[in-house]
C-alpha cells in the first residue's frame, strides 16, 4: 500500500524527531535546563515547555480530545521567557511532555490514509472546501518542522 | 487519490520551508551574513553554503543527476566554518542556491508516489530489502527538518 508507506515514513519523522528532543531535555541537568541558546534568547527549560503546549495543542487540532494541559500556555505559549517568574517545576514539565506525547502518539497511529486527510479543528468546512490541503497530514509536517527548528536551537549549547 | 494528497502536503512543506530560507538568505545584507547564530558559532553565509551544499548532494540521493556544485563540499560540508579562509563570494552562493533548488524542485514535483517509495542511492539492495523505509520521501522529509532545523538557528540572529 503506497499511502501506507507514505503515512509510516512521516510518522517515522515525528517519533524520531521527539525522540531527538526527549534525550535532550530529559537528559539536561537543571543548570543546563537553565542555559540560554543564545545571549538574551530563550532557556532550554522555556523551549521544552513551549514544546509541551504546542504538543499538546495538537490533540484537539487533530480532534484527539481535550487538552491534557491547558495551563502550559500561560508560561510557554502567550508569553516570553522570563515573563512569568515561577515557571512550573522540571519534574512536573518532564510528566506533562511524556503523558501528552504518548497520547498524542497513540492517536496518531490510530489514524487510517482518509482520516489524516480530514480537515484540522481551527479550519471551517467552508474554507477546507476551498483548500483540501488544510488538512491533519498538514498538521503533523508542520508541528514536525516546528520541533526541528527548536531543536536547531538547543544544539547550540552543547560544547 | 490519497497519496497523491499525502505527497503534495510533503512537497508543500518542502517548498514553504525552502521560501522562508530563501527570503532569509537573499534578503540579508553582507554585514548580516557574516553574524553568527550564537558566539562562537556559524556564520549566516556558512548556513547558506552548507544548506546550498546539502541540497546539492540531494540530487544524486533521489538519482535526478549528477551534483551541480560539488565544490561547495569543501568550504560548507567537510570543514567547520573558518576553517576555509577564503568562501565563495555570496553571489557565487546565490546562484548555486538558486540553480540547485530549482532543479531539484523540478525533479522532486517528477516523481509519481511508486517512484518516491524507490530506494534512495545511499542504501543497499539488500539493506532496502530489509528495510524499505529507506526510500526517497523519507530523504523529503528528513531535508525539510534539516532545513528547519537550522532555520531556528538563523531565527536567533533577528532582532
Amino acid at each position: 500500500m503506497t499511502e501506507q508507506a507514505l503515512l509510516t515514513s512521516a510518522l517515522n519523522s515525528w517519533k524520531s524527531t521527539v525522540e531527538r528532543a526527549d534525550r535532550l531535555f530529559s537528559q539536561a541537568s537543571e543548570e543546563q535546563l537553565q542555559t540560554e541558546v543564545a545571549p538574551g534568547k530563550n532557556r532550554l527549560i522555556y523551549l521544552w515547555g513551549h514544546l509541551t503546549a504546542v504538543h499538546d495543542r495538537m490533540l484537539p487540532l487533530l480532534s484527539l480530545g481535550e487538552r491534557l494541559h491547558p495551563e502550559l500556555d500561560a508560561p510557554f505559549l502567550s508569553n516570553p521567557d522570563r515573563a512569568i517568574p515561577e515557571l512550573p517545576k522540571t519534574e512536573e514539565i518532564k510528566k506533562s511532555w511524556n503523558e501528552i506525547n504518548s497520547s498524542l502518539l497513540a492517536g496518531l497511529e490510530s489514524f487510517s490514509a482518509t482520516e489524516w486527510l480530514q480537515k484540522h479543528a481551527s479550519v471551517s468546512d467552508e474554507d477546507f472546501a476551498k483548500d483540501p490541503s488544510r488538512n491533519r497530514f498538514a498538521i503533523l509536517l508542520s508541528r514536525t518542522n516546528h520541533l526541528s527548528f527548536h531543536l536547531g536551537q538547543t544544539a547550540l549549547t552543547s560544547k
